[in-house]
């Protein structure tokens, strides 16, 4: 932290704001210019909120110098993580993860359905909610653990692994059986009671940004993650809420090479979620892998007019293959393959 | 919901949107214009996605008329509702109700002064922290149920009720002995898991807005409160976030007015959180009452230098104390009266 | 300008900061720390782009201690400034003072049946446009010159003072004689042809913020006017544009405090264009003053169904009576007056 | 425009109503369902103000159907337009036409290097900026006409084609002998008295997108220029102002979807100012391409480090090179050719 002092600013003052900073745990370093005074303060502690200075008396302006997460900084690792999500399949190597299926399971033939052709097209993950967090009480909230062993049933006959969300943390035990990549929604990016349940098991973790988070917060929140102990956290972007109202949300791709550079941690991109309509999901998805991504969450239904769920944004069979092909061209610009 | 086609649709995809309608479960009257045909779908479901119908061909816009609420629409219970809160205390009355305290319950002393302070000045409600959700891994979590219990007493001693924040559905049972007002936060407002446990109990709810949260959202939540069976809700407005970062977030007062209208439930305002800082505190609280809050959420320290989490937030007790004297100016202006 | 250098950045890297740091003119001192040098800059430029220094090499994070305004800062006038609008009105004095009138002037009636009635209740400025900046080419684009004739008359036979919007640096001749305070409207406060040329002018101007202007943008707009020799500067915040749409804008009242402690200009509220709609008008007209307001802006006209444009945030005559009437009550509770 | 008047709505109310709308010019048709009256109202006009109708006793929502713009909208030209720039290079075509160059021009030897190395990798227009419209009024404000001279030599001995901005109207005339397009930037998006007097021209206009400007703004001062008679418009993405801090901008790019459905116009973007950061400028270059973009704008210095405006965000001479080869890897997965 440095602290730039008025320029005004009485002995007293300083000393004062130097015992404060002591006494935070800080050390402090002192350096007397022509105008300012500014104290440097250096310490291990991460935990401090620069307003108790920045109201001190004599204070100008109080800088936090150091990131306010550790373990998910990319000087902790700086050659990056690889996350192992089973089957061989790496989440921040060389090749881009397809993870694709319905926003909700709704029955047995629909999901084995979609797992097909999702898999047939490339897909090495099969994405479905059994538990949805619906802004209306009203609307469908999932089939519960009967989706989930629909989906398991589905992945294992078409060699795919399984993402789908956690909504509770009482959930943890039960769903670690039936799921091989633990989905944080948005709305539960901070909640912290489920985040430190999670961070107990060793299970990869998709966490995906709130909708008005910022990129520190979100990985803040795979800071209590690691903190837990599991550090196979795979970050996903989703879209943040903006004035603009034309798409559900506005897909914040910058956020891929600004991750990239502040923290190890591999970062894929929802663009289902992200535009909210069928018609704008191949380009983003295309612009995403063009981007930098490490993989991307699509929403496909073999019948979207008659989905339970956003079948909106759900891409039809075909143009899921369409855009596989397309992805194919890109890949290989950022050096990169697809499935 | 109302269906505008466009000028060229045929005859044939006008007649498959009605089938779709009809199929969703609405009657549908039609009106052909001499360039637009506009199909008009009224029922009882609240639960609909406007999105597949506007991505049917031929159709050129879908607007629905209905707000996705009911229970907590105004015309829900034209007469406005007042929660009852304990000890003859009424939110939504006459009566501006003042909720005063520390961000965080730190020890005995500590809350007992603040009670006794704020009491002396007029605040009819305790407010404190125990289980505090909090940005970084790193920063005080708060006393938990031991915190609870010092406020509760604190509270007793004072004639005081209290409010204070849950962050799990399994703490329910827990603190409904301990509180007189659950605290849903901001982070919290799309915990569905937690709104519907809440929703089976009978005590008052305190439902912050969601940082990112629309009006329509954060009634939506409260919708899921009553649909459980709990009617008791008082709206807590406490910032918004935009791209405007002098202030921690942007209190957005004119929701005052606005829920008013839409809704029949109590807004009360909560200016620590809303702005970040002490000096901005005052001036936020008297425009809040100024646009027809109907209480206060308001942060005061005996010490805030020394406080464990949000001090820079705090007020100081003269400045609480000078608050409410404006705030007794202000209240005739609207027709009300203050502690 | 404070620049942290990385842990491991070495003696060449700082060397290299420090030459480019004199270079910019900056007079630097050195603190080396056990973990961070940092590198203290400070200099008279006001100009510079902290960007070039945070892309050298070795460099962690840079940050600008002072603020890139100088003349709108609190400090170049610590005790306030009053501006003089003629007929002896003073905005930022004791008073806050009232500026009322339609949307556009449409008329020589109806301004004057306007002015005649905001005059009774109240007002001391008259306020209406002439010149439109319309979203649409098809809307009603103002009466041009004519209508700042007639607002002219109206006002003087009322003994009202006149503010209208100037959209154009080639209208400032034309404008100067027939107004008392030239109106710098949203889409406009980044014009620097025209901010430049206003700040030849000596008179009073009510700059107002632009839709998405952060508070350091607007003050540095203010900064032009100022620069240009011209310091009867009005400020004016008129909501800002957010996520929520509810409302036309959110009026950020907290921008009132906010610019009172880093600035010495007045500052004024505009709640009709803040939220679009009258019945929000009067709540967040009251919220302005108790937030410490100089003065409102409040559209009002004698037959709103009938206005030319924005009829509908336009108060009737009755509605603008009664908030008088709240506003003297509330005024006192921040040892202010109201006419 | 749909009037969907309340469940309880008087046949008195109801005629109101209708007769306001006639009055407005529109011709309305009537829909009596069970519960909710409908009202369809069709006409030409363009212009008028939802709320107004919306203020209306018994009127529970009013909805406009019709885009508020007619020779932007798609179905004006279904077939999209391609804007012929000069020496055979068509924007909207099937190439993804390359402008860069300097954020300022700085002198002949500057502008002239840049020429020369942007020309050899590809570009076909050269950018540059010679009147500059800064935050700050202590910035470099650019070199004005002599500027636009410099420029233009460089272009033609490079066989480029020039895109400047404009900041005012009375600098038509002067740059129309200079430049090939005029670019108008974000903050004069809505100089209205500037897109007035571009209409009457007929050369090229690269309109930017405001920074707060939703879509429909945008499209709407692409129909002033319109309805002045030049139909020969650009639109330019290059980001929006959101509470994302880490990046100047948040890079809206569905936009580029949404608009190439909404409008005939051809669309490119500029991920330079849309981003501010060198590092993040190739990512977003690539991502802009794969999502559809028309075109892109890109800052390129020989020497950053020592440019005079922006250098933050220019690419080097070889990361220029590096990306040009990168996106005609990615071009024909959207079946366009760059080059």
């Amino acid at each position: 932290m440095v602290v730039v002092m008025h320029e005004g600013a009485t002995e007293e003052q300083i000393q004062h704001v130097i015992e404060r900073l002591v006494g935070m745990g800080f050390g402090v370093h002192r350096s007397t210019g022509v105008r300012h005074t500014v104290l440097g303060a250096v310490g291990a502690r991460l935990d401090f909120d620069t307003r108790d200075i920045e109201l001190l008396e004599g204070v100008r302006e109080v800088v936090r110098i150091s990131a306010p997460y550790k373990l998910a900084s990319r000087s902790f690792r700086p050659e990056g993580t690889v996350v192992e999500v089973g089957r061989g399949v790496q989440v921040g190597g060389r090749e881009v993860i397809m993870m694709a299926g319905p926003c909700s399971v709704e029955n047995p033939e629909q999901i084995q359905a979609i797992a097909k052709l999702v898999r047939e097209h490339g897909a090495k993950v099969l994405r479905g909610g059994a538990f949805k967090p619906r802004t209306s009480p009203y609307s469908f909230q999932g089939l519960g653990p009967d989706g989930l062993k629909m989906m398991r049933e589905a992945a294992e006959a078409n060699s795919l692994l399984v993402v789908s969300e956690i909504v509770d943390h009482t959930q943890v035990q039960m769903m670690q059986e039936l799921v091989d990549i633990f989905q944080v929604g948005a709305r539960n990016m901070q909640n912290y009671v489920l985040l430190k349940e999670l961070g107990k098991t060793k299970k990869p973790i998709l966490l995906k940004r709130g909708l008005s988070a910022t990129i520190e917060e979100w990985l803040l929140s795979a800071e209590y993650l690691m903190q837990g102990g599991n550090y196979n956290v795979i970050l996903c972007e989703r879209g943040i809420r903006t004035f603009e109202t034309y798409t559900r949300n506005t897909l914040d791709l910058a956020a891929i090479p600004v991750v990239k550079k502040l923290s190890h941690l591999p970062v894929v991109v929802d663009p289902s979620q992200g535009t909210g309509r069928r018609d704008k999901v191949p380009p983003m998805a295309r612009a995403a892998v063009a981007a930098g991504a490490d993989g991307l969450l699509i929403e496909v239904h073999n019948e979207p007019e008659k989905a339970l769920s956003d079948g909106a944004q759900s891409l039809y069979p075909e143009q899921f293959a369409r855009l596989m092909q397309q992805l194919r061209i890109i890949a290989p610009a950022v050096e990169r393959t697809i499935g």
